[in-house]
């Protein structure tokens, strides 16, 4: 018996002795490219009952049939943190996305902006890649994946209660990290989204309609033009390890 | 004339009114790839004179002479900041030198450990990858990348005063922020390694070594396992905020 390598979600319930039968997706995954056979140990997680381990049960042309027999972890709350941004090409959305999901993103969420090049977004494939990146990292959760959406109607459909952290390139707003140590700790404690503009920036309209958010924080990245996804990973980790702080 | 979007890293010494010939594989960007003209502008840099506007002089066949004109920009103090990781898979090596040069960092050192898979690394390839990235971002320098080196003999050669931010995966070490919270300002304001390790982590032998460093501080970076780049990045961009920090 080998030792639990595959970690998968599952859409399904978990709990002691539940069986499931895989989609042929996973079921190919596991018996073809895994090579797990009948009896392998492996990990499931669905989001909602904590992460198991499991065996395979059995395995068919198309199928696998597995049962899940001990709880590793309890579903355990987790930050409620958004990643907004505009959506870049292809190799370097999907960088973003895997990113995102490993930094615990709830949600990744396309916005268009008036200097937005890409027009077409994949919400199939972002998701696809945003599961791998869950599966991978470890976290009980698989962030949700939005259709694109403008910037107006982003905004305007936003909690107001939602902290909206701004990655502002003008280089008009506080460094980082001197931008969220003054945040008092009700005001840090919050659901967040990190909000990426296009290449070329926001413009002047859409700044205006931004620095109007209730709960709007602009934050300065440093003095480098960064690529988005590089912008996303560091304002993610930024603000998590913030959040994770006692 | 056109505006310049043409940011060019080159060897030569900057003045206003000097002259230089660009090296064939520059002179074909220049010319075939970014079709500039006798005229138009660019813009250089070289890691020691500032940031100058320039303009096309002459374009041969496999040539391009170009004459600075005016000084953009001083050259100006950088927080030295190095990258020592563990070498990974082509894609995710040079996306992890990508974002270590847009996060400024002086060096890129690639260090071998005993769990490290891949074993060969194409110095001149990731020296080109930050030499991009470089230009693209709007640095006035280009990190050096060093042949790869064993823990141990990196460790070595570290000169004693500078910092080691050790990403430590195996949870014994506080959370990024709180740690480097907890740091007086001289303690901070140095120059910094941040070290990632390779899949699987260090080991037992490697992790002795690693804390015997005087001046390591280790720090988890969450309760995810990240990917290696993601891990670089995510510390990079953590620290240089901090440093970025009035």
């Amino acid at each position: 018996m080998k030792v639990a390598k595959v970690r998968l979600f599952v859409e399904t319930s978990l709990s002691g002795g539940a069986m499931l039968d895989l989609d042929p997706a996973a079921a190919h995954r596991v018996a073809t490219v895994m090579r797990l056979g009948v009896g392998d140990s492996l990990v499931l997680f669905n989001g909602r009952d904590g992460e198991w381990r499991a065996t395979v049960a059995g395995i068919g042309r198309r199928s696998c049939a597995i049962v899940a027999r001990d709880m590793l972890r309890p579903q355990a709350a987790e930050t409620d943190v958004w990643i907004a941004a505009a959506p870049i090409k292809r190799a370097r959305m999907t960088a973003l996305v895997e990113k995102a999901a490993e930094l615990g993103v709830t949600r990744v969420q396309p916005v268009v902006t008036r200097r937005t090049a890409v027009s077409r977004v994949n919400v199939g494939r972002l998701l696809s890649t945003a599961r791998e990146a869950a599966e991978q990292c470890g976290r009980l959760s698989v962030p949700a994946v939005g259709a694109p959406a403008t910037l107006e109607r982003f905004l305007g459909s936003l909690d107001p209660s939602r902290g909206l952290l701004w990655c502002d390139e003008s280089g008009g707003s506080p460094p980082v990290a001197a931008a969220l140590d003054g945040l008092r700790e009700p005001d840090l404690r919050r659901s967040w989204a990190v909000l990426i503009g296009p290449e070329g920036g926001f413009d002047r309209a859409e700044r205006t309609l931004i620095a109007g958010h209730g709960r709007v924080l602009g934050v300065d990245l440093g003095p480098w033009l960064l690529r988005s996804e590089t912008a996303a990973t560091v304002a993610l980790g930024i603000l998590q390890s913030r959040l994770a702080m006692p």
